[in-house]
């Protein structure tokens, strides 16, 4: 893909005004930022223009136009992704879904809602609930992450120890392949052993084999009153022993932890500690708790943790307003610490290489890096975890990426002999590119190249996103 | 793939002895029928021989082989499968699992386990009780499927309603590919966002990409104690009622139901009828009831249910061992009509569809094929229905099978309509790859041959199954 000259700029827009109306195709500055760039500010935005289709048909025209001019397509969802994967700083053109963000089909029996890919997660989330079911995958972006976006990362969140994935949730998909195909994959079915499942290829493919242009999801009863506890806890085998007992006695929803200095950022924009005691670190655990039901083994089984010495101190939420504000602590620290331009880690292990990968970078961060702050907080139930490594003030932002860069090196490297992954849920996309390797091998890679060539054979499809 | 000569065989085996010990590779005519068909009896089995390996690396140096040689290859499990995608009858070389049998590790704090390929089912739920676990992928054949067969077919079950399919307890698979790479996928992790999902690609891909020669499956705590119902349904429209009524109210783990005829051939060898009453369909359902919690609620639903209409008489059980035989009412109908010849469909619809396509196939199979017994019985809970046409005794079995071709491509037609799939759990194997583009469009199957040309270039994986 290369740049292009401002005459041949204007009659490649020419073109696509023929099959896209005039108003949805931007070419403003304001525009160009915005939909420029995702969450990440590492890279400059620099796209052609931004297209908005309003039907899958458009899709399909854009896909093919973009293949007959070689023309580099960025698909665009939420933009709320943490990896760089939705940056078009090449001149591509950006692609947004969001005028396609309508409810098309729901289904009581099948207990299943089919949707445009530019759905943001909160107006499912909502929908699902006004008909008595629930959407249960959930993340701190739900209000501006779109369903398709997504799906493009196979988003997690905060309640895979009991709900998983986006993936477990997608019982049909439509896609426009990078060749202008357009494919229905598996129409909502539970069951389908007819060849291969190509609907679990596009999940977690980051726009890179095709777009997604509508979903199928399932849905599930509604979700249990639920209890949020937080715990105080003085070392790092304590977490996970805390998490043996309770998740063999409670319905788990979320079981997440934070350190006391990334505590410190949320209390400085005006939460509350949650008790006097400060420890190195907290545990924020939900469970659901119907009528209340469980209530008394959460409290027996927090006098257990205790005199075990694995907790010192603790919260149960008493309300539902009280759980709102437990979770704000876990859930407000991405934002409070945004000012400090943080490098985002987002690493995951087996759950039981937590306590060992968790001691032995703290270490290597302490010995290696003494003059950075680094947060630690994270959906440690699933063996995921976000380290945040933060700029000082006074350092330079290229001399500070690189100083992350060579960290990066070391932390992959400890975590490859863990057998873990560079990216749990955040996606490969731009930032995370050059570690791939150390996740998957030469070979896999090699297939992974191989797949792209057979759904993307002229590289139209945000390229440059996972491997080059 | 041709046939080969006399000599040319000699030669073949023999280049194979230089890395498998004489003993693991079988000629006999034994074998040869043993390890040459699956539970399909439509094709003559006809292999060139059986190899059994016993490492990984055995595989690999197979499949090195195969391709320096042209030589196709038939991965074998516990060759339970019902459309013959095991069978090897054009001079394949058979490679049996069955001699890598042995669980490699497990860990409590992960609920993991991992296991080689040819791990019989039955032998991993045991292993997982004992560790206070249980992996509750079940169904009828769990005495002699292998692991890597449930993989390679997607197998679903019984309690797909509560607990999912195999795709939805794999973590981590070793594959050893048609270019004889081996890949080490996910290893185990719940979360890892690092570029396409191979892992799923290879799930459900019946030997056509690769052999599955390891697996990490998840496990999950004990399921709770039992408690079985059977009830009696006079209509169609009845079944999918109570199944509303019933999982919003109980913790469904399965939903089946059979018809009265289907119920007649097993009450012939020796079961007794569940009730007085006979009616046209029965439901019987599984609901996790611990310590008796859910019973008045289970007694109050079937009195709702009675009063509506919907059922005319029922059983609950009042013991373990009342539950077992309540189950084999429904998981005994297989082989209670198997001396029958059955011809056997296993379609999917959305569970809504499920009364209106089962109207429509009665309709037409009464009008089309009077004379042909049809019973019907299914996991209907997920919309998973098994259509089982006897042959007439006095029928030859070549013109029953021309016979249930032609009904076959009826009840597609109209399975199509539905947007149903011609294979829920059984695969496409043989049997059902004439009626793939039913369920798979000439785009779709067009992408399946091309990644198909990724893994396996030279066409030496299990060739002639799924598509040709």
């Amino acid at each position: 893909m290369t740049m292009h000259s401002s005459s041949e700029t204007t009659a490649l827009l020419d073109g696509i005004r023929a099959f896209i109306e005039p108003a949805s195709l931007r070419t403003d500055a304001d525009s160009a930022l915005l939909y420029g760039r995702d969450w990440t500010r590492l890279y400059q935005p620099n796209p052609l223009a931004v297209v908005l289709p309003g039907t899958i048909e458009q899709v399909r025209q854009l896909v093919c136009y973009a293949n007959d001019h070689r023309l580099a397509l960025v698909p665009s969802g939420g933009r709320t992704g943490l990896s760089g994967a939705a940056v078009a700083s090449h001149g591509e053109l950006v692609v947004s879904l969001e005028r396609m963000n309508r409810i098309l089909d729901f289904d009581a029996v099948d207990r299943s809602v089919t949707c445009q890919a530019g759905t943001v997660t909160e107006a499912l989330q909502n929908f699902a609930r006004e008909q008595g079911l629930s959407y249960p995958v959930d993340f701190a972006s739900r209000g501006s992450s779109h369903i398709g976006g997504n799906i493009a990362t196979n988003a997690g969140g905060i309640k895979v120890v009991r709900y998983g994935l986006t993936r477990d949730w997608v019982t049909g998909l439509k896609v426009v392949t990078g060749r202008g195909d357009l494919l229905d994959l598996n129409r909502g079915l539970i069951k389908n052993a007819s060849g291969y499942d190509l609907r679990h290829l596009f999940i977690g493919s980051e726009g890179t084999l095709g777009i997604i242009v509508e979903a199928t999801l399932k849905l599930t009863r509604p979700l249990h009153e639920p209890n949020v506890m937080v715990l105080g806890v003085p070392d790092l085998n304590g977490l996970m022993a805390i998490y043996g007992v309770l998740r063999g006695a409670l319905e788990l929803s979320a079981f997440e932890f934070f350190s006391e200095l990334a505590l410190r950022h949320v209390l400085k924009k005006g939460l509350h500690r949650p008790f006097e005691t400060a420890t190195p670190y907290y545990v924020l655990t939900e469970f659901e708790n119907p009528a209340g039901r469980f209530t008394d083994q959460a409290l027996q089984l927090f006098e257990h943790c205790t005199e075990q010495g694995w907790l010192v101190d603790g919260v149960i939420s008493q309300s539902e307003q009280q759980a709102k504000e437990l979770w704000r602590l876990r859930e407000d620290i991405s934002e409070s610490i945004a000012e400090h331009q943080p490098y985002k880690n987002d690493i995951s292990v087996r759950i039981s290489r937590v306590p060992a990968l968790l001691e032995e970078i703290d270490h290597l961060l302490a010995r290696e890096y003494p003059n950075f702050e680094v947060l630690w907080y994270g959906h440690i139930g699933d063996g995921n975890l976000h380290i945040n490594i933060l700029k000082p003030a006074e350092m330079a932002t290229a001399t500070f990426a690189e100083n992350c860069g060579a960290v990066s090196e070391h932390l992959f490297a400890t975590l490859q002999r863990h057998g873990g992954s560079i990216s749990a849920e955040h996606g490969v996309g731009l930032t995370k590119k050059p570690y791939l390797h150390y996740t998957r091998d030469a070979t896999e890679v090699g297939y992974l190249r191989a797949l792209k060539q057979v759904f993307d054979p002229n590289g139209i499809m945000n390229p440059g996103k996972i491997f080059d």
